[in-house]
């Protein structure tokens, strides 16, 4: 079973929203060793924490910044990929490999829509999970079952064409079915502690809230 | 060519962030009318002004603004959709059919994600651009022409698996290609004062930025 948040103490630090909800905070304070990307490093320092590492194309970093942390930058001039995928080629190169990812929301919305579609991609080489503000996004390869309390809110999307979903324990059972938008699978609410994301493989992320208090 | 904003002037109101940029408040201010959906009625009048319609399954409205507004609000029971698409088939059904959308990003990515990907459905009835606070979405259905200008940046997001794109004046060109991940299309960057998306069809969104000054 997935536990709602898994104990990934490394940190990829994106340059989007910082977070403010107190869950993905709290983490980020035990966090072993977090990497920025790039211009995310100011928001870290603010918060009152030091980076490990920062990487990225060194862009949107302060001349101050760039000389102050000098020993701990890695630029990575790929034009191909961005900040986050490269922060996260860093990690696997060092061997880390359960890897919580914060900041990769808000801001622009296609940069919000680029990073979550990215986390199918980092799952064929690494465990990882997405912290928002909101709750967290997990990617799916195959089938699985997930943490859950009776009441949370569910969302669960498809990112390639074929694949065939059934769900147990969601309030909207979806029953070997293909999710042919992404707001298909938006919406639901589990029914119980747990609840099963059934697939015939492809790539699928799913989104769980946090409990309200 | 379509230009960076149309002059849509039927405004609907989701309930995620209110817009805070100058462009999606004055493009507001101007509205013929106003359709709010449930909870977003509040924001608006915190914003200084009137909806003209409240839609949804109000259960996100207050049992005060519920008796002030009565003889406006048109409430919706269908579970199977969000009372976004509520507000857009309200539209439909009185014959208007050139509608802006704001507030429909911001708070839960998975309501983001979910109403970025309904854009596209939309477009079969209606004309639809979602304005955000950093930028514009409109969806695709056939090869189009885009108003842009240098520099500007630009992401392309295909909902269909076999659609193949091909694009004149961005910087990475795309050519006879099949967009696998919405990331793929993210991050380019237009040329000049125009650009073009080609297709073969399919449901794709386009996403450029506001001008800065």
């Amino acid at each position: 079973m997935i536990p709602l948040i898994q104990n990934f103490k490394t940190f990829v630090l994106a340059d989007g929203d910082f977070p403010c909800h107190a869950i993905p905070c709290a983490f980020l304070k035990n966090a072993d060793r977090i990497i920025c990307c790039d211009g995310a490093t100011e928001k870290l320092l603010h918060f009152g924490m030091n980076p490990d590492y920062i990487v990225g194309d060194l862009d949107s970093i302060s001349n101050e910044l760039k000389t102050r942390f000098s020993p701990i930058l890695f630029p990575y001039p790929d034009q191909e990929t961005n900040d986050l995928t490269k922060s996260i080629h860093f990690c696997i190169e060092h061997g880390w490999t359960e890897i919580t990812i914060l900041g990769a929301t808000g801001k622009r919305e296609d940069h919000t829509m680029g990073n979550l579609a990215l986390l199918t991609d980092y799952a064929e080489s690494t465990q990882v999970q997405l912290l928002t503000d909101y709750g967290v996004f997990v990617p799916q390869l195959k089938s699985s079952v997930y943490e859950s309390y009776a009441g949370q809110q569910v969302s669960i999307f498809s990112l390639t064409a074929s694949t065939l979903f059934t769900t147990r324990n969601l309030v909207y059972p979806i029953e070997n079915r293909v999710l042919t938008s992404w707001w298909q699978g938006t919406l639901n609410e589990s029914l119980a502690g747990c609840f099963t994301v059934e697939t015939t493989g492809g790539k699928s992320l799913v989104f769980r809230e946090y409990q309200k208090y």
